[in-house]
C-alpha cells in the first residue's frame, strides 16, 4: 500500500527533483513528465504485480527435472514492466534507456518492490548486471550483453557467495583457467543466487567471481566473468547451452516469488565465461557497484516496513475493539483500535522508522545523481566520501528498524496480523531477508567502523557531521525546531567523543577492541543520521506550514513524527555513547564454554 | 535442543526444587525420580515429537470435507505422551496425576515445547481445561469431563474469542439459552480455537465463554459452559455428536502444528452446553487459570529463545567463515564465528534474554507451588500478589525478548537461517505468535499498569520492591556482586520514582495520561525484574565458585552472562525512566490524518 502523497514529499519536497530531472544530464523532464512515469510505473504495478504477489508466496518456485517452475504470473508481470519501458529508466537514452535520475529509477523500485517485492527481484537484478557491464565491460560485451539485459530480453544474476564463503569472499573455490582462445573455463559451485535458474527469459548473464590460478590468494586474486547460460552465435543470438546447471534451489522464508539457487558451474569441463575488467580486479569491479545494491537492500527494507505501516494504519482505522479507559459503560459502542494511545504508539514507531528510513535511503540516492553532476574531481570525491559512510548505515539501519517496524505492524493486527489472510505475516517474512542479504548487517558495521569511519583520519566522518551540522546551524533559535537542533547537537557531541576516542584505540593498534561492539556503534550512529533526517523533514514541513493553504494535517504529522523520533528514540543514542565509552571488550576474552 | 544442565540449574539450583518434592503435599519425590521423570520425558519427546516438527511445519493440517487432515505422527507421539503418564504430572494421584510440583510439569512442558510446540499444544490445552474444571467445576462434571482429560482420553480446548471480540471479551456474541431441562443451549462463533476440532482423541471438551440473555452487558454477563464434541450417555461415554462444526482454519506463519479452527455452535439449534461454575461469574473462572495459561505464553516463548540459542551456538561454532581482524594472511585457516567478536555478542543477547526469561517463568510457576505449600491464607495472599504483578511480565518480556533472541540466532546464520533447511527459520515464526496470544503484550501492559501496580495502594508493586530489596541487601559489600546489587539498587530506586509519579497521576484522575505510555512502563519494569534475575543467577553462581570442583565454566558463564546484562541492558531501565518521568501524553492528542 503505497501513499503518493509520500514518494512527492521525499523526492520533491526533500530532495528538489525536479530541479534535479531538468539538468541537461538527465533527459530534459518536468514534473509533469515525471508524474506520468510514475503513474505508468504504479498502474502496471497495481495491474500485474500486485495481483500474484500472495500466490507466489504461497507456490514458491519448484525444482522439476533440473529446471524450475514457477507460476505463470511472474513472467507476464515482467512482460509489462518490460513493455513498460522500466528496465532501462536510469540508462542513457541512446542504449535504449530512459536516462531518469537515479533517485526517479529508485522510486520506480518502491513501487513495484511494494507491489511485489518477489518479482520486482528480476528486473533489479538485471538493472545492476547491466550497470556493472556498464561501468567495466569492453564495447563488445555492452554491445553482446548490457544491450539484452536493458532491452529485457535477457536476465542478469551476480554470483558472488559460494557454500563455504559469504561474508569471507577472500575463500572463494571457483576456478578460471585460460582456454588460450581468449576465454576461460570456469568451474564451481555458487551458492544463494537470486534469479540464477528460470525461463523468464532468453537467457540469463551470470556475472560470476572467480579466481585464476596462480593469482594472488584472498581478495587480491579475484575476477570477474560473464558466464551466459546460453553461449552466444557470431550475430550475439543466444545458441547452445553453456556449462552452467542447476542444483537445487534454496527454500526460504519470504521473497519466495524470487527463486535463490544453488549453481554448478563446469560440471561437464565445459562451461566458457569472459573477462570483465581487469584481471585480479573483479572485488574492486563488484564492490563499485556495491553502493547501490546497499541502496537497493536498505529502500526494500524501508519500502516494505512503510508497506507494512500503511495496512497496519488501514486495519486499526477500521477494526473496533474495546473503548477508551475513562468508559465504563459496556454497551457503548467500540472504538476503532487507532483510538487506543497503545495502537498510537506502534504506528508512530512504524511511521518513525519507515519515513525516516525512507528519507535516509532517497538521500543516499540523491549523492548517486549529485555526484554524476558534480562540477569538479574534488566534488565528486566529496560526494563520494559522504555516501561511503552513509552506505552502511542505509542498508543496515533501514533493514533492522525496518523490520521493527513490520513486527509492531503485525501486532496491530493481533491474531490476523499471524495469519496469510493479510499480508503483514508475509511483509514479515520477506523483509527478515534485508539484515543478511548484500552483507549481514554484522559485516556492515565492521566495514563502517574499520573501513569507513577511521580511514583518511576520519575524513568521511567529519564530512558526516559537517553536514548533519549545517542543518542543525539552520535550525537554531527556531521556534519550533530550534529545541531539536539543540538535542541533535547534543547527540552529535557524544557520537564525536565516541569516535575520537575508538580512533584512538586503533591508532593504538586496538583493532579487535576497537571493533568488539561494532554492531552498537553502527546503531548509535544510524540513529543519529535517522534523527538528521527527521530534522531535515520537520525543516521541509515547517516551511509548508507557515504558509497558508491545504495539506497542514500532512505536514503537522511530519512535525509530530519528527517530536515522537525526539522524544522516544533519540535518547537511545546518548545512551549507547555512554555504553560506548566504557571501552569494554569483554566479549573478546569469553571462553567457548562460558556460552 | 537442550541442555539438561540448564534445567538442573533452574529448578535444583535455583529454586531447591529437591526440598520442594520433598513436601508432603506432593507424592514423596526425591532428586533421582524426579530426574528419571524428566529422563523418561526427553526420550519420548526425542522419539515421537522432534522427529515430525518439520515436517507438521511444511504440511499443516488441512480442512477436508468439514473434518481435520493432519499427519498421523501427531496421534501417534501423543499416545506416547499419554502412555509415558505426561497427561497429569500436576493432578492429584487419586484422580490419576503424578502430583508433581507446578515447576516441574513446567520443565516437562519445556521438554516437549523445546522438541516439538505445535504437537506440545494439544496436551498443555488439555491440562488447562481440567485444571478448570477441578476448580470450578461439580464433582459431576469431574468425574466425566475432567478424569477423561486427565487419562490423555479426550482432549480440550479455551473457546474465548469471537471475530469481532478478540482483546475485547466484553463483547462475546455467543449466546447461551437455558433449555428449561438444566442445560442450555449454545449459539454463536468462535476464533482462533487451538486444537478445535481433530480425530486425535475419542471426544473433544470444550469450555466456552457466552451469554445467558436477560443478564448484566459486559463482562459480568459472561458465564462459561461445557460443550462437549460428542455428547455423553449415561455411562459418560461418548454418544452422539453436539451442534459443534468447524467452519475453517487459520493458516498461520508459525506453530502449525496446533490446528487452529474458527468453530460454529448451534448452526442447527442443537447444540447443548452445562453452566460450570456460577452464573455470571465465566470470566471469573477463566482469569482464575490466566496466571498459569500465562505463565505456559511466557515459557513457550523462553523455550523457543533458548532452543534458537542453542541451535546458532551449535552453528557457531562449527562454521569456519573470515579471520581475526588482525590476521593479515589469506591463505591462514579461517576461524569458527564464534571467534568474531559480533557473533559473541549475539550469542550473549540471546543467552541473557533467553535464561533470564527462563528464570523469570520458572521462578513465577515456582509462586504457584509456593502458594499451593503456604502456611496461612496471608501467606498465600501475598504469594498471589507477587504472582499478579510478575504475570504480565512473564508473558510479555519473555516473548517480546525471546523473539529478539530468535533474530539474532537467525542472523547468525546468515543466509542459512533464512532457509527451511535450518530450525531457525521455523523457530523465529513459531515465536512470532508468543507476543499476541493470551492477551496481546499491549494488553498485558494495561493490566500491569492500569490494575496490577496501581491497585490496593500499590501492594503488589511494593511487595516485588521489596523482594528485589532483599537480594540487593545480600549483594551488597560483595567483593564481585556488589557492583551489580548497587546498580540494580539505583535502577530501582529510578523505577520506584517514575511508579510514585504515575500513582499521583493516577489519584488526579489522569487515567489516560497514566496508560498512554504502558509498553514502555512494562519494558522497563520488566528489564528491572529480568536484571533482578540474573543477580539471582550470580549469586547461585557465586556460591558454586567459591567451592572447588567441576562446572567452573559454567558457573562463570553466568556471572559473565550477568555482568553483560547489566552492561548492556540494564541501562534502557534509567533512559525508559527519563522517557516515562517526561509524563509526556502527546500520543493522546495526535489526530488520525498525522498518520
Amino acid at each position: 500500500m503505497l501513499k503518493r502523497r509520500e514518494i512527492d514529499f521525499q523526492i520533491f519536497e526533500m530532495l528538489e527533483a525536479e530541479r534535479l530531472c531538468a539538468q541537461p544530464a538527465f533527459l530534459s523532464q518536468d514534473r509533469e513528465t515525471i508524474d506520468a512515469i510514475l503513474d505508468s510505473a504504479q498502474r502496471v504495478a497495481d495491474e500485474t504485480f500486485a495481483t500474484h504477489t500472495a500466490l507466489t508466496d504461497a507456490e514458491e518456485p519448484q525444482f522439476v527435472d533440473g529446471r524450475v517452475r514457477m507460476r505463470p504470473e511472474v513472467k507476464s508481470a515482467l512482460n509489462a514492466f518490460v513493455d513498460g519501458g522500466f528496465m532501462g529508466t536510469s540508462f542513457p537514452e541512446r542504449i535504449g534507456g530512459l536516462q531518469l535520475p537515479y533517485i526517479i529509477s529508485q522510486v520506480i523500485n518502491w513501487i513495484f518492490s511494494d507491489a511485489n517485492v518477489g518479482t520486482a527481484g528480476y528486473p533489479f537484478l538485471t538493472m545492476a548486471a547491466a550497470n556493472l557491464i556498464q561501468a567495466h565491460g569492453s564495447d563488445e560485451q555492452k554491445q553482446r550483453y548490457m544491450l539484452p539485459l536493458i532491452e529485457g530480453r535477457w536476465f542478469g544474476t551476480m554470483c558472488l557467495s559460494e557454500p563455504q564463503a559469504g561474508s569471507s569472499l577472500a575463500d572463494i573455490r571457483t576456478r578460471a583457467e585460460p582456454t588460450g582462445e581468449g576465454d576461460y573455463r570456469i568451474s564451481g559451485t555458487k551458492m544463494w543466487i537470486s534469479g540464477g535458474e528460470h525461463e523468464l527469459s532468453e537467457n540469463i548473464v551470470h556475472l560470476v567471481l572467480a579466481k585464476v590460478p596462480g593469482q594472488a590468494a584472498g581478495t587480491r586474486g579475484i575476477s570477474l566473468f560473464i558466464v551466459p547460460k546460453y553461449r552466444l552465435d557470431e550475430h550475439g543470438a543466444p545458441g547452445p547451452r553453456n556449462d552452467v546447471s542447476l542444483a537445487g534451489l534454496n527454500h526460504k522464508m519470504g521473497y519466495r516469488g524470487t527463486v535463490n539457487t544453488l549453481l554448478n558451474f563446469g560440471e561437464n569441463d565445459d562451461c566458457r565465461g569472459y573477462l570483465i575488467g581487469q584481471l585480479n580486479q573483479g572485488l574492486a569491479a563488484m564492490f563499485h557497484m556495491m553502493n547501490e545494491a546497499r541502496i537497493g537492500v536498505g529502500l526494500n527494507a524501508a519500502v516494505l516496513a512503510y508497506s507494512g505501516y500503511q495496512h497496519s494504519l488501514d486495519y486499526a482505522r477500521n477494526r473496533p475493539q474495546g473503548r477508551p479507559a475513562t468508559q465504563r459503560d459496556p454497551s457503548a459502542p467500540q472504538s476503532m483500535i487507532i483510538e487506543h494511545a497503545d495502537v498510537r504508539h506502534m504506528l508512530m514507531r512504524q511511521k518513525v522508522y519507515s519515513e525516516g528510513a525512507l528519507a535516509l535511503c532517497l538521500y543516499g540516492a540523491s549523492l548517486v545523481d549529485r555526484k554524476q553532476l558534480s562540477a569538479s574531481d574534488e566534488q565528486a570525491a566529496e560526494i563520494e566520501l559522504e555516501l561511503s559512510i552513509l552506505t552502511p548505515l542505509i542498508k543496515a539501519w533501514s533493514s533492522h528498524y525496518g523490520l521493527k517496524a513490520n513486527y509492531w505492524g503485525l501486532q496491530i493486527l493481533g491474531g490476523y496480523g499471524y495469519t496469510r489472510d493479510y499480508p503483514l505475516e508475509r511483509i514479515y517474512r520477506d523483509n527478515r531477508l534485508n539484515p543478511i542479504h548484500e552483507g549481514t548487517n554484522g559485516i556492515q558495521s565492521l566495514d563502517l567502523l574499520g573501513r569507513k569511519v577511521l580511514q583518511n583520519q576520519g575524513a568521511a566522518f567529519r564530512l558526516l557531521m559537517t553536514r548533519i551540522g549545517e542543518t542543525v546551524s539552520a535550525c537554531t533559535g527556531h521556534p519550533v525546531l530550534g529545541e531539536y537542533a539543540s538535542q541533535l547537537h547534543q547527540a552529535q557531541m557524544r557520537v564525536l567523543e565516541v569516535t575520537t576516542a575508538l580512533g584512538k584505540l586503533a591508532s593504538g593498534g586496538g583493532i579487535a577492541s576497537l571493533l568488539a561492539n561494532s554492531w552498537t556503534y553502527l546503531d548509535m550512529l544510524g540513529h543519529l543520521v535517522v534523527a538528521w533526517m527527521w530534522l531535515r523533514q520537520a525543516v521541509v514541513a515547517q516551511v509548508a506550514l507557515d504558509q497558508p493553504g491545504g495539506d497542514q494535517a500532512y505536514y503537522d504529522g511530519k512535525r509530530q513524527a519528527c517530536a515522537y523520533f525526539y522524544r522516544w528514540e533519540l535518547p537511545q543514542v546518548l545512551m549507547q555513547a555512554d555504553q560506548l565509552l566504557a571501552m569494554d571488550d569483554s566479549v573478546l576474552t569469553l571462553r567457548d564454554e562460558h556460552f
